[in-house]
């Protein structure tokens, strides 16, 4: 990494993974629970993904002097201070003041934004009240971030060797102005890496403990240079492998991480941050398949799955979301004496379901999920999920019975990457060419 | 509120509104985006209810150094202190010697704990190993609250005049220890209120400024003991009275309330949290009806709002979640001719969705939506989203085309409340008896 010439004695600049960030979130909205504190878990993915570890994050109100005192603080302890909110043109966005006043900065008119912000309001067909100019005041020695989703800008400062970085609260103005204006920024000052500081593996159906176990003799050939995290989201689970002290290059790393893929086998599901629905719409489109969702307990969210992937008409043959049995026969041809017989949440109706799913929507694969989704749904009540999903594939429809004992969001989730886990494996196999025997009716 | 007797010359002990209440969340993968924080939502939004705000959150990594310092420095200024994780039985949770060293306390095993562990173990068919022995470890001067949903238990210690409590990091075993141990333990002691702080009146389909501006003239006649605050979220704005002097007693607040509901007309939807979902469950269920929903761009989420309300097959028909025209055409019978004319998205193809939604699942009323969601869904692009809902009911079958600028996550929550909201005030129309006039086809 080249960096500028440092005067005689001074300290050297810290590298990605030594500076220090804190990031401050602003607004009585996060602390009285009004809105989740989203900026946290974006700003700490961005900069964990490119090698820097946020030290801490603190969540205080919109008071001037709660700004001042907490501003000051993260100041002196940090490299790059982050904050977001308070920005805006109301009386309660104190931000702006409140820092300048920490920096011994002054606040000067900048009539640049002030014509951004008339024309955002002209584009709209909205009249501009005074209170917006506010907007349109940055620091004297400091830099702006041009807001391309809304009128308040973002603001940089370097100043005693730090790195000041006053974001706007919405993330859809965030969000952008963070990727496409600070991570560069800060990669361009040795502050972050221009590039991935890990390389991460997917991997479904498997938990955390028995991966952990499975790849310990490929970590142990490599030793202390090679640092592996594991992260679990209901079912699936992340492995990263990184080097922080730089004895392995990225290319090594994914030769690491290529040994892990081809040792876990199916379990492997991709590289990087790709989710169980992409990778299935992708074999899928490929393939030029579709598939279809028939679901009780899942309650649309698996539909919902596919349909967030792009183009989704191409493989997504279509979902239908069932309560009362008498939706599911009239629209799948589930036969009611079946119902009657073995109930609706047994193999035998999930089997039927997905098998009218894939008929009636013409698709070539159907997922089936049906269940007691639980009664309670309280944070007091737990009750214990029972769910059956099928699957129907070209070469036959089989049935599994999950139990998963949590709150019902949570099972939900898990039920719906079950399924996803379950088409994926298929789609597999046929990609490899390895037919399976055909085989039809309940299978546990 | 009876507080015990003080010794003389020391401060009497601080009240609900005057506690300063501070909330430490511990974690690595908070910090790294990989969790989202949301002790912080629960907990705020727990306190807030109860007339605490909490005045600050701080996310730390685990790091024993780190743990010590900030706890240290929040102790100092707070009445009460919460932390949540790091309470588990493996190497990285270290919260409880941390803060056992700050306090000048020991910690000392605690049999009983030890007991609950083992069978809890065995209730799973699950061997212990040494480690979970860890969690039966609690202060000296400190009481333990029992954890029904795990095996780590939380911790309640009263020092210096001073509360902390310790909780468990998983949400399904945090969740129950605050509502049923937790917040009647500061109830009793004055810390928190003994009921709700605030009367909160649920808004639909009128905006943050416009529900103010018809609000004010109520408000103004109780001037400033009335205190008032608005949040928005996606198409509904939620509205708190409340009279934190006390001036205001709790019934007076509802009878405010109540003045603001009546002007509100239909625009008001409920007093307390109920979601629009539930409150047009209800209505459905006491009109014995039925409803049914087909949807593309929101991709299973309205199907998914119906199902999570308690006994949903009693009103909720059944869903149809398409994205091909075929799917559409085969289950729903809406003519091909239709869709090659006007398209998937148009006011034509919402009517004729929703009129075969509720023909062919035998329902009373249909919702539809359809629309483009948008093909970017990285936070770079923010499409514009152009959505028809339609309503069937038994009076007729109506459209409207929506357009929501903004991220496609938020989109598609605001079809869904707008959707949920046209249904709600048919079925208020239908509750007074007022019949509308027989209108059939599209309405812009």
């Amino acid at each position: 990494m080249v960096s500028a010439q440092q005067p005689e004695g001074s300290p050297p600049p810290p590298t990605a993974a030594k500076a220090r960030y804190e990031l401050l979130t602003l607004g009585d909205e996060l602390l009285l629970g009004l809105t989740a504190n989203g900026h946290l878990t974006f700003i700490g993915a961005q900069l964990g993904r490119r090698g820097a570890l946020l030290q801490r994050n603190v969540t205080i109100t919109d008071e001037a002097d709660a700004i001042v005192a907490q501003f000051r603080e993260s100041w002196a302890r940090s490299d790059v201070v982050i904050t977001t909110g308070g920005l805006g043109p109301t009386c309660d966005d104190r931000t702006r003041e409140a820092i300048a006043e920490v920096l011994g900065q002054k606040l000067v008119f900048d009539p640049t934004i002030e014509r951004a912000i008339e024309e955002r309001f002209a584009r709209f067909g909205r009249k501009m009240t005074p209170n917006n100019l506010k907007q349109a005041y940055v620091f004297e020695r400091g830099e702006v971030l041009a807001n391309a989703n809304g009128t308040a800008p973002g603001l940089w400062v370097e100043q005693d060797g730090k790195v000041l970085v006053m974001l706007p609260g919405p993330p859809n103005e965030l969000q952008p102005m963070f990727i496409d204006q600070v991570a560069p920024r800060l990669a361009q000052r040795g502050l972050l890496l221009d590039r991935e500081a890990y390389v991460q593996l997917r991997t479904a159906g498997v938990g955390e403990s028995a991966l952990e176990t499975k790849l310990q003799p490929i970590f142990d050939r490599y030793g202390a240079v090679l640092s592996v995290a594991f992260c679990a989201h209901q079912g699936a689970v992340d492995c990263r492998v990184s080097s922080p002290s730089g004895a392995l290059s990225f290319a090594q790393l994914e030769g690491v991480a290529g040994e892990c893929a081809q040792l876990l086998g199916d379990d492997f599901v991709c590289y990087g941050h790709d989710t169980l629905a992409h990778v299935c719409a992708e074999m899928l489109r490929t393939q030029e398949k579709r598939v279809a969702v028939v679901e009780t307990a899942t309650g649309g969210l698996l539909s919902n799955a596919f349909s967030e992937s792009c183009g989704a008409c191409k493989f997504f043959a279509g979902g239908v979301v069932c309560c009362a049995n008498d939706a599911m026969m009239q629209m799948l041809d589930v036969p009611e004496c079946l119902l009657l017989q073995h109930g609706a949440v047994s193999d035998e109706a999930a089997v039927a379901m997905a098998t009218g799913a894939a008929e009636n929507l013409g698709a070539d694969y159907a997922l089936a999920a049906t269940g007691f989704a639980g009664g309670a749904t309280g944070p007091g009540g737990n009750p214990v999920g029972t769910i059956f999903i099928a699957l129907f594939s070209p070469m036959g429809v089989w049935s599994k019975k999950l139990s998963y004992p949590g709150p019902r969001s949570a099972m939900k989730v898990r039920a719906v990457n079950a399924a996803l886990d379950w088409l994926r494996r298929e789609l597999l196999r046929v990609q490899r060419g390895a037919v399976p025997a055909c085989r039809t009716g309940v299978m546990q």
